[in-house]
């Protein structure tokens, strides 16, 4: 008995094992009236898809999405949107390593001590495969904040890879769509190529940060206390496949700065709204939105099925040595960035609809 | 409109403002029949107290907690359980700037443009005050988990203030409570000390890492794929004011690692269960625990609450500069150390709960 | 280990036993906004208060309701409201039959068997001294509902006690205020009042049926298929202590209407909203409220507290004899109608804040 | 945006519409190690399936389920349960009536009210063809409750059509399965037969009760006071299509009732257990299950698509008269029957896991 859904009103399901017949994501709290058809979906499970390029994984597998319910005529009603998408990828193989032995660093071990039963093949429900559904949710979610919100911008992108960071003085974001790591750094993309090249031909894998960012969010979003917007931010992330690390704005920097550094000092904009002098604060104060950029980061560690040779235990107790064969991505977490644009875009979809609820006649102004 | 409340089964709704009659916790979800009176709670809420030290606010507040409702001679009924901590220090003060301005890194600005209405004595909802009631609705979370399973221990300490990091060489558990900010390490206590005056006297403020691990947790906690154990830290730790960043094990330093330093191989210990040669997961696989310790950190930023004169606006928009007189914390971080540890109480807690009403006779051995 | 929460935003958790130092509600969810003092939620417990004719309990409680937060000068702020009502009448007494005796048909057998510790002083958590909390809790939602949609109005009334029902021919709104027993018939009201005098000297006790409308309620609220407006306040009504049946419009009845007869017929009126030439459904469509008022109808068992010998077994099995001394009411139904306006009034601006949530820009007009 | 979620552990997700390309029930939180397979939903399914006699819709649809994840060599495995159930009678035919005119009686109008939009094909999220998956969702309820405790049985019968009610002194079990209406009196279903035979050439409809009997539920389930057994079992029921009233036990009739005559004496059975003189509590005592039979009731209203004209409007606001043609259930009460009985499990389930959550060890033992 498990728990697969997240969101307060924007609820999204997700279901599914990486080798059953099929997954996707039964999606509930979509306002009516949002055009919608699987092309949109289809254009940002296509950025996840695998297979694209030697970097990620080459399993071969379309991602196609159908839409099965809560739609008539090119447009939601209000009704749970189904998601599904077919596995097409099936192919028979030997499992038995798997089945047998733990891979160390990986959920076989503990989805075993939990349920005592587990779908092995291709890591079953443990599998990154359930981030397409995710991917697909977050689809709906970007029209339906278009269709509430207009200006809102969502975008992610890598910052490190291994022990190799972005430089921000080299930031680009037009350079973000055109390398195969979402780089914002050209500079930083060749160099990621070269060291990925290495510990692909060894066998290896590693860890990367991912960083998205969310432009145009109006300020009051956030439930304080316990919906702030960085915590659902923050378990949106952490729930992602193989994340061990959360950040906002400064992140675990913030330990370093005094308070005199860390006060985004306040401004009045030629709009009449709000300005800051910096972001320290990743566009959030006390849980809500405060206009400015939202900022989120998060580590990915390395996948752990990898070629080099590990101990580890069988399921009857005795030692075993294992490396695992297969199509595995030596940086899993380059696959991560439009996971998580998808959750950034839950999130916020959640947290607007949260707030039109929420809030009375007598909303503060400024000025 | 606001949501209050944390947990799936042991949930936590945290009440009150800084300076209004009272703050408590309505606590439900507690199983019937744990022995429990005011003084256990006590104990915890006396750690976290304010003004104990130089080095922290010299607010005085006895925090002394009432049990209101859910218990029957000195045992839990299964009924929900009241705490409330009246506040005694609501000394009439001018909050006439704070009223006005909004302090540059504060929820100052962003309650405002949420609510259109804010209690401002003190930070209102939004101070750190509020963590009391957590410290307390710990407490019985700590007795619950006594009566559940014996053995869990839980510890927070301090790593980093400021720029200036423990040595884990020198790391002592018997240190932690040696001296006012919880460092297992003596030596950069002293550091610490030397540092922390120097801010104070300047009217600065910093911010700070805290570590909270749980030991003797058991294998199989966590409700994979939306509450994961490692999710519902990740939110609970980020709740708490003043967090911008979690870690769960390598944390952030994931990316920094490959697959084969960072798998904890496997093996089977003395007593039939599995242990691991390293714990770069922090005790969770797959949002599952896996019977090792589990490693939560997170930063804290500084306050905002400074005697350095900032740049701000007024709530009428036009600009001007605000300086915080009072009574605030150097360092808010060290009396987070006891809100984190409540918080890990609660969520392990809580997922023991769930896993009594997930597991079928079946569950995964080893062996 | 239980729930004690009802509601999706506006969210109320009751708390406190009947003979323990206090009890109240966490009203979790209100606006921001809303003007309030404790004046308005008194007026309402003042209906509920026992003790007010021989015909409800003489137990004597001021009940007398605090707000501990949630409030600045005087209006809602959109963080969590604390009630508290503090238990007076805590009167030293002899409990020893049913500390350790069943009384048939009260839930002092079944709390036994699932939490096997019981405050038994009073009922405990059992008791319907909880309503007092919900009344309370009332008070907030009908000033919010002021505050969001003008011209709502809610009104709880008898139509039914032991055998003897009003008789709709002389069903008048004003008379429901001018006698005990909240009856729209003068003439029932004086048949109550002497079957009562009847059952009273008796010691036994009896049944009856409440009837809340609500009037004014907009178009639109309830959310197919789960929180339909009709499954949340069945799931209200039943909730209130010795209720066994809830009705919806015709209610039980429908099963003997045709489809022709029971058909709401529809029609333009002069304001250019639907009107309907009956209302067997209710107000409620498809789970969906339609304009008309809402007519809910709840039927309140007997107190199982009577002077009547009956016969029952111990904690220890053994067969005994019980009769229950004390301060009972004949007809607990009495003081239920204030506590069944309070649920429609929580369930009402529930889902009026939902609906706001909900709605896209192209809600449905008519005309 | 609605709520099609139902369930605290054991949580069912409904999806679909009546004339889209499938409807189905994500059902998370079913144990893991369950057996089960498709044709033991199908039996369920089977029983609810349209055009299986003449006093049901003509309509024919196969109702066939597909299981697509959550389960791995005939096991359950903890992970989400898709079912999807395709509609493949989509025949094209001209809904311009209801496309246009509000059936009165019908939900039409307030979804249409509610979200602007509305996929009017048989009803769309509207029709009854949605339960199919509440009935399917059921069977795996009714499979873990076998595998949790032995013994459980759900039987659900008709007791009234129109005016017509069965004598309680010819009930017989073994007569439920031998008639087209569930009936548990042979002689009634005769009448019935004839009643609706004479409905159905007139064109018209009618309602029914039906009643939900489990047995061998043990004694503890429920969680007072938001979640007791019969305010889940209220809302269960209550969010069936049509239904407009719900009792528990005496229902509606514990109005008529003196408290001496109502309660349920007790003594002890020869097993160690508990037995009760009667049944009026219908097995719950303060929302708690006593170990009786739980006994449920529920009204149907008419089906509002009927072959008689009546009056309406239109979307544009203008009068009309409307006559419903098509394959409608004379009496819709017949379906709702294994509807019930699903909602029966689902709710008996879901308190086993909680309760399974919720009790210490000290759980109180009689005798």
């Amino acid at each position: 008995m498990s728990m697969n859904t997240f969101g307060h009103l924007f609820r999204v399901t997700t279901w599914g094992e990486s080798h059953g017949p099929a997954l996707g994501a039964t999606v509930d709290g979509c306002p009516p009236g949002v055009v919608l058809d699987e092309a949109m979906l289809q254009h940002w499970l296509d950025r996840r898809k695998p297979g694209q390029n030697k970097y990620t994984t080459q399993r071969q597998e379309p991602d196609q999405v159908k839409i099965l319910s809560g739609m008539f005529e090119g447009q939601t009603t209000g009704t749970p949107i189904q998601l599904m998408i077919e596995n097409t990828d099936q192919r028979s193989k030997d499992y038995g390593d798997i089945a047998e032995k733990f891979r160390p660093g990986h959920a076989d071990i503990t989805y075993w001590q939990k349920y005592g039963i587990r779908d092995y093949r291709g890591g079953g429900r443990s599998s990154a495969r359930e981030t397409a559904a995710r991917v697909a949710a977050g689809g709906i979610a970007r029209e339906a904040i278009k269709a509430l919100v207009p200006g809102v911008e969502i975008k992610g992108y890598m910052t490190q890879i291994g022990p190799h960071k972005i430089d921000r003085a080299r930031f680009d974001w037009d350079q973000i769509e055109q390398n195969p790591f979402w780089s914002p750094d050209a500079t930083a993309a060749g160099e990621w190529a070269t060291y990925l090249d290495g510990l692909r031909k060894s066998g290896n894998s590693v860890g990367a940060v991912v960083e998205v960012v969310a432009r145009g969010v109006p300020a009051g979003l956030g439930a304080p206390i316990y919906g702030k917007l960085d915590t659902d931010l923050a378990a949106a992330m952490m729930s992602i496949n193989a994340v061990k690390g959360v950040e906002i704005g400064e992140g675990m920097n913030a330990a370093c700065l005094t308070g005199e550094d860390n006060a985004d000092e306040i401004f009045m904009g030629n709009d009449g709204q709000p300005v800051y002098s910096s972001n320290h604060a990743g566009g959030i104060l006390g849980g809500i939105s405060s206009g400015q950029d939202l900022v989120v980061r998060f580590a990915v560690k390395p996948t752990s099925s990898i070629l080099k040779t590990r101990q580890t235990i069988t399921k009857s107790g005795t030692a075993a040595e294992i490396i695992t064969k297969g199509r595995h991505d030596p940086c899993v977490g380059i696959r991560a960035v439009p996971v998580g644009e998808a959750m950034m875009a839950c999130v916020v979809l959640d947290h607007l609809l949260l707030h039109r609820g929420q809030i009375g006649a007598n909303r503060g102004k400024i000025g």
